[in-house]
């Protein structure tokens, strides 16, 4: 029997070399968002499909694992993405009048894997705001996202910006039916340029013109100016362009380290997002590692429009681009009845220190830990020595 | 919409308050593990059925979710216990000759509630010790589980030994159907002296003495004297009174405040454990809050039986007994394009603290950090000082 018969397709064990280096990370993931003054959730796996499901799209429907719950009959389902639960209990739980910062750490299911590659058990972690609509809720969420990531050792970080007002300015006031959106946003987010034009051929021209330019709208500060010189002066569209500058102005002052650039077209989920949006690479990365921005509508469903601003990311994926090593030192022991010994390695054990006991018959075995050292008798005395 | 309505029976947001406390146990519970040399691993909340439920027997079955795999067609349960897991773990993937000291900490589901008022999405922490047949691996987890209440600050430890032995060695060479072992198991378990008796009517003489007398065992070392006067001298339960008195000896004398005494008839799950058998409880706490013991035989059906000896909690009980607070104390910050303020921000939370910012418009408002301090402008520096 191999593993690979034993776990479903896109499911796997993490075992203790990584496991180790993901529990690292939980700690510093959540740490930072304690350092942002987040407070932390812990919302069910488990719950009606319905409050699941409020207000968030075909797509995460699809993802979801369903269940049927023997004490009601109803119809559960496993979470697939966690902040339609945060959001429900920003509304209802804590229903606080003021600003909220909260996040979270969990896994989720998906029922098929999000790419190829994919796992379909992330352990999914991310912060939110709650309650405020100016810009500097969506510069807080980026610069925790962004330490997030330098606090776990990734390198090369690069930020792209976008605003999902680009297209709702663009598309408002259209007729209903004068575009598939969905195509477009696919298209948009893979800059498939023939397929832009396919889809925009009978728009009035001044939308069609402005469409088709989003793919090219990728890169430094010179996307910005061509953005101000070719697309129409839209409430809308002027908005976010401001708000873009304003926020990469804030970012490269604080993190003069990091790349942020911006890339117009990448507005996958619009329907969702209502403004700001980014997402975080890293050198070498093959997707964006972290993927955040405006919502502001998220709780609408539970009775509560409020501003909302966020990110998530998957330990799973980061883990394999930072650099979290975890503590592995330990001391050996020896096993035995004598008291002294066994008061000696539980006050090191409390002090912090990892105490490996060789229990009898099992002094050649290795594992995890690198004993770096060891506890020895000493002419009577326990005292631990280098190895 | 109350909360109620928006989610299942016995299923429960939790929320900062609790959460913070929750995480701050995790990690105590995850350092106790690792300080005794325990290795983490993260087996996947999805598995094949049949590998989720490999000797596990009825119970467990009952207790888990059921899905469809839509990439294999196969069904899939959600685990409603860890350790079947960790089993395969240590029987596949690392596959060591030797001894292997394993932990894990996540949550499981169940169908159905396993008492009246538990919660179905407990958060299981457990450890177990693969590859040593000895006593020495029974006590090392005992005594890993009472460091870990400890650490947690749960008062009035009280820890009931037990011994599966004993119940086999006194069915040990009955005809298969003489007795119903689930219901003797039951009404063992529940002290019921009247059910114990009845079902006991037909057997041998010295067996059926034997086990009406099980449920009278319990207390403290009087009961081990009791049971070597009046339980049949048989191998198998000779062998379990021996280890329960060097258990309990060594217990004692390295926990002189913990109280520990015997319960002999505490046998639930029986054929799932072979050897010692503990629970430990909290002054006060209505069920126990760790149980464990030996269960060798629980990697079998993985084509790897080897000797194994664990335990498990659920953290969202434990944390109502522990005194475990989790920091709350924070800075308050004004919010400003200053840079140099932002740079003194950045500093502090690089530095551990939690500093909370006021964003624009929020100035009067609560959430769940304490502010003992605050970041002010003096003379042009920025200062941290009380509030």
């Amino acid at each position: 029997m191999s593993s690979a018969w034993l776990l479903p397709e896109h499911i796997a064990d993490v075992l203790p070399h990584e496991a180790r280096r993901i529990e690292e990370l939980r700690r510093i993931l959540l740490d930072a968002a304690r350092a942002h003054g987040c407070e932390l959730v812990m919302p069910p796996m488990l719950e009606h499909l319905e409050s699941l499901l409020s207000g968030t799209g075909r797509a995460l429907d699809l993802r979801t694992f369903k269940l049927v719950d023997q004490l009601s009959g109803r119809t559960l389902g496993v979470r697939a993405d966690t902040t339609p639960q945060v959001a429900r209990i920003d509304a209802h739980l804590l229903n606080r009048a003021g600003l909220t910062r909260l996040c979270y750490c969990g896994p989720v299911l998906h029922t098929l894997p999000a790419a190829p590659g994919s796992t379909r058990e992330p352990l999914q972690f991310g912060a939110e705001i709650y309650g405020h609509a100016g810009l500097e809720a969506d510069l807080e969420v980026q610069e925790l996202a962004i330490e997030c990531l330098q606090r776990a050792g990734v390198p090369g970080l690069v930020m792209d910006l976008a605003d999902a007002r680009l297209l709702t300015g663009l598309l408002d006031g259209l007729p209903p039916k004068a575009i598939d959106a969905e195509a477009l946003e696919a298209a948009l987010a893979a800059k498939d340029q023939a397929a832009v034009d396919a889809l925009t051929a009978a728009l009035p021209p001044q939308v069609r013109d402005a469409l088709r330019l989003l793919p090219a709208l990728y890169g430094g500060d010179e996307v910005l100016a061509l953005a101000r010189e070719r697309l129409p002066a839209l409430p809308q569209v002027t908005a976010a362009l401001d708000d873009l500058q304003w926020l990469a102005t804030h970012l490269r002052r604080a993190y003069p380290e990091l790349s942020v650039g911006f890339d117009l077209a990448d507005l996958a989920g619009y329907d969702y997002y209502s403004g700001s949006r980014f997402a975080v690479y890293a050198a070498g990365s093959a997707g964006a590692l972290v993927r955040g921005g405006r919502y502001d509508n998220v709780g609408a469903i539970f009775g509560r429009s409020r501003p909302a601003v966020g990110f998530s990311l998957d330990l799973k994926t980061v883990v394999g681009h930072g650099h979290v090593d975890g503590r592995r030192a330990a001391i050996l022991a020896p096993w035995g009845e004598d008291p002294a010994l066994r008061a000696v390695i539980r006050r090191l054990r409390d002090s912090g220190e990892s105490v490996v006991c060789l229990l009898p018959g099992h002094e050649h075995e290795a594992d995890e830990f690198e004993c770096d050292r060891e506890l020895v008798d000493v002419l009577g005395q326990w005292v631990v020595r280098a190895r």
